[in-house]
């Protein structure tokens, strides 16, 4: 990772963390628009300093538009992966960036400002890293040994449907949770602190970082619907460690 | 609070925090036994510290067993309240310490290490606090405008139970979620983070030091089961701030 890009994740990071801290309006509106504030805010800070660091370059996110650059480049940008997270307490959520080449991530940042995890993967040096550590994906093997996250809330449709199509999965793993940060979750994957990740509306933003970290670490990445070929640009993930894809393509329904 | 009890808490703290970035082993067996064994050498740490500084008082916990003390004083507990955060990857835990005498809970502490959040309250000060700020619930009234976590995680039993009892809470507040961490969920309705939290599974140990925190910071914890008068020894919460109790009963089946 170069010095200026640490550094942009960095600035970014502690002025979200700061904004984290600061005591939120109670009313949830006003808490509500207080977050997309912030959200606009980072993502703007990001986007300028990487017009300067690489100007040929084009940015696309969801409140950033999209931008092409002349060098084919182009970076896909989330200031808060796991907003509702960040809104209600629970310091688990990231500034997720990814670079585009051609079709193909090339290079990707999940950083937690508040438990100063940085993760990073790319630019054609082998394996992932967390804040300069390589990382690996658990060689777990069986499900009942698994710790899983599935992508849903307190939402009873989500719910059913991850149920219907990963019963055994649900019923059988070590533990299950219900998380809905992708990059942030896709990371941890990726260094073996969950077994699984199930998310079958994880954005394209979220994907394009964690996905490739995931990989880059030897983790498997799976197209939610097919359960085959990955493409970030495609809604919904399966991820696990390599030992784990048998055990999960029996599982599924 | 007291200078004593705060440097407990950060060294405490610091411990956890650096058991909880430790390289974690990928054997989920053997990553479930390391943070047992984290908790019990927090627990132990705490004890020991809690002896010399009121050494007429008992302790009780988990893997602490109970001890009576002469003072009729007694430390409740709980060296990592939300242990699967802690296993899986999320910086949402804390230690959790609470103080109980003839059947009252007179000071309580929760203390995040890697977001650095301390909450406490007691000590015939009025309020609760934030790292030093008095902090209160939120003044929502709407079941619309909430935002709720309810004490589950991948559990269909859990999931239906909740959804059976508080389906319109579920389906039509603002953002739901499943969260497992009964003293730092408590802390985050009391600061107005959160607008309610549903456990009918919390423990003793969880909510004797949030559900104090809760009601010092003006908010309302309820018995889970009579819906009613709430006893920090009787297993399940319900909490809110006191504008959202009216709704929350009309909700209730």
């Amino acid at each position: 990772m170069s010095d200026e890009v640490r550094e942009l994740l960095l600035e970014a990071g502690d002025l979200l963390k700061a904004r984290y801290f600061d005591p939120p309006l109670c009313d949830v509106n006003a808490r509500r628009e207080l977050v997309t504030e912030t959200d606009r805010e980072i993502g703007r800070m990001i986007v300028e300093r990487l017009r300067r660091l690489f100007p040929g370059d084009g940015v696309r996110g969801e409140d950033l538009g999209r931008e092409q650059g002349q060098s084919g480049g182009t970076w896909i940008i989330d200031p808060i992966d796991g907003t509702s997270n960040y809104l209600m307490g629970k310091p688990y959520f990231a500034i997720s960036m990814a670079r585009e080449q051609r079709d193909k991530i090339t290079e990707a940042y999940v950083y937690n400002p508040v438990s100063g995890e940085l993760y990073h993967a790319g630019k054609g040096k082998k394996g992932a890293f967390l804040n300069g550590q390589r990382i690996s994906p658990s060689p777990t093997t069986e499900i009942r040994d698994s710790l899983v996250a599935f992508g849903f809330s307190a939402n009873m449709m989500a719910i059913q449907r991850y149920y219907d199509e990963w019963k055994p999965v649900f019923d059988q793993c070590a533990k299950g949770v219900g998380w809905i940060t992708p990059a942030v979750t896709l990371c941890n994957v990726a260094r073996g602190r969950l077994d699984a990740y199930f998310d079958f509306g994880a954005s394209p933003a979220g994907q394009s970082s964690g996905g490739y970290i995931l990989q880059k670490a030897g983790g498997i990445a799976m197209d939610y619907d097919s359960f085959d070929h990955y493409d970030y640009r495609t809604k919904g993930i399966v991820a696990c460690g390599p030992g784990l894809v048998e055990a999960l393509k029996k599982a599924r329904k």
